[in-house]
């Protein structure tokens, strides 16, 4: 069991693995090693205090080349669920579990509003992990709501177990080649069913399917991590980015606003802290 | 009256008028333009995110290039104390008064421990600013406090006014040349006198003086602005950076621990958002 999990490779989390290897803590670091797509599509950040006037693509850069010199290391794991165990967290990704005495979640915000529907059928027919659950859906027929190109090689992986992918683009359109790949024009607009996932609905079309896959950056903290207290969308921390959870700690755009990247990497650095003093105190209590 | 001042030129005081500014609000800058010392003695910081292992010398020519190119002014002044006035603030600098509806405090921790007697004798005959008192003592004795080179430029110019000075050195000696300032090897250990000062004690030694001023780069907080509240030495805030005085936020290491860069940013730009917040409330309410 590691001493720490970050979730999340934003400004947030960064901050937070430099933060905890500075600290010497042992921990496992979970997220895209591109980094935040947000980062790199920033057009130019003024008040970044120490990077003057920065494009989103040099500070995506820079951040790559801090944690390549640091020697930290990214896995390449989208995570879809966080549980308790005995004595910390089980983070599940796909097939892989990890497990840690703490965990900091900085899987930052959902830019796109949930789907009608989409919370109601989870793990009823909605997923968000393409690799956990891809292989429910061997040639049966699906729905799959992609954010960005970045999600494009799971949409191939789901298309090599369905029969048939519907694919709707929940932000700007773009292509993924496939033959049983079916890319719809009008919006994702609900999700129906009964005790699972049916159909889902575009433009009054009803689309009958046997389930749907949301792969989004950002997945909603709490239906990410059980019992997690949020508040009007966001993780409901104190200044320490303690949440109600004991060990479970939260920084950066799923603290709530400003949605600024100075704020999320001072609460990574801050969780980073919050970290080694819970682990002292429960060193201490063993 | 300006919509907001922000005291001090350190990490949280730069992330904050860099936000000021992006949000375009109308403010005062207040600090020392060769900016927090604290940064440039910095060996090498390796957990702020964006700036790979960098010196503090390298971090605080960066942080300068960006001030000069945001276009920013700092106004160099060393404030000795905030006020409430009709509407908002205002915050003495020696003889001249900046007023604002809204006050930025990010002045850093004391460096140094206050000296037994500090507290009690503050208005009578303590005081932290030679540029607004320094004339009160003119043919005088007097013992200076001071925590780095620094604060030479003021030890001569009190030099100016007194008969004598007698120079303690909180931290590093080091020496400024004056026919009458004697620079003293022993430790300011104690501040004594009755209804005003009459003297310093250094190991052991009584030494009769009319005044002592302690020119430190902080100076604690609840002593700089009336009515503040703290604890442990802290400005109590909220996530918000909000203290317990309507318009009145605290930033960096002034909040508490860790005491960190990347904390200081990211707090400076929270209480930059809440700001223009409570510029936004002030404005519905008239």
């Amino acid at each position: 069991m590691k001493d720490c999990i970050i979730i999340g490779t934003g400004v947030a989390g960064i901050s937070a693995a430099l933060t905890l290897k500075a600290l010497k803590i042992d921990f496992e670091w979970l997220g895209s090693p591109q980094l935040s797509y947000k980062i790199r599509v920033a057009e130019n950040v003024k008040n970044y205090a120490g990077l003057p006037s920065v494009s989103g693509s040099d500070m995506h850069g820079a951040f790559l080349r801090q944690i390549e010199g640091e020697g930290l290391t990214i896995t390449d794991k989208r995570v879809n669920g966080v549980y308790p165990v005995d004595g910390g967290y089980s983070v599940m990704c796909g097939g892989d579990a990890y497990e840690a005495k703490t965990v900091i979640v900085a899987t930052g915000i959902e830019a796109v509003k949930p789907v009608a529907g989409e919370r109601e059928f989870l793990g009823r027919g909605v997923s968000y992990c393409a690799v956990c659950d891809g292989f429910l859906y061997k040639d049966k027929t699906i729905a799959v709501a992609v954010e960005s190109a970045e999600e494009a090689h799971e949409v191939q992986l789901l298309a090599q177990y369905a029969r048939t992918v519907y694919l709707f683009c929940l932000k700007k359109k773009f292509e993924v080649r496939g033959d049983n790949i079916k890319i719809m024009d009008g919006r994702l607009d609900e999700i129906t069913g009964d005790m699972r996932v049916r159909a889902v609905v575009s433009g009054g079309e009803e689309i009958p399917v046997d389930g749907v896959f949301m792969l989004k950056s950002a997945v909603a903290a709490d239906n990410l991590v059980h019992g997690l207290k949020t508040e009007g969308g966001h993780v409901v921390v104190d200044r320490s980015g303690a949440t109600n959870l004991a060990g479970v700690f939260a920084a950066g755009d799923i603290t709530g606003r400003p949605y600024q990247y100075a704020k999320a990497a001072g609460e990574g650095n801050v969780c980073a802290y919050s970290v080694n003093a819970y682990l002292n105190s429960i060193k201490v209590g063993n």
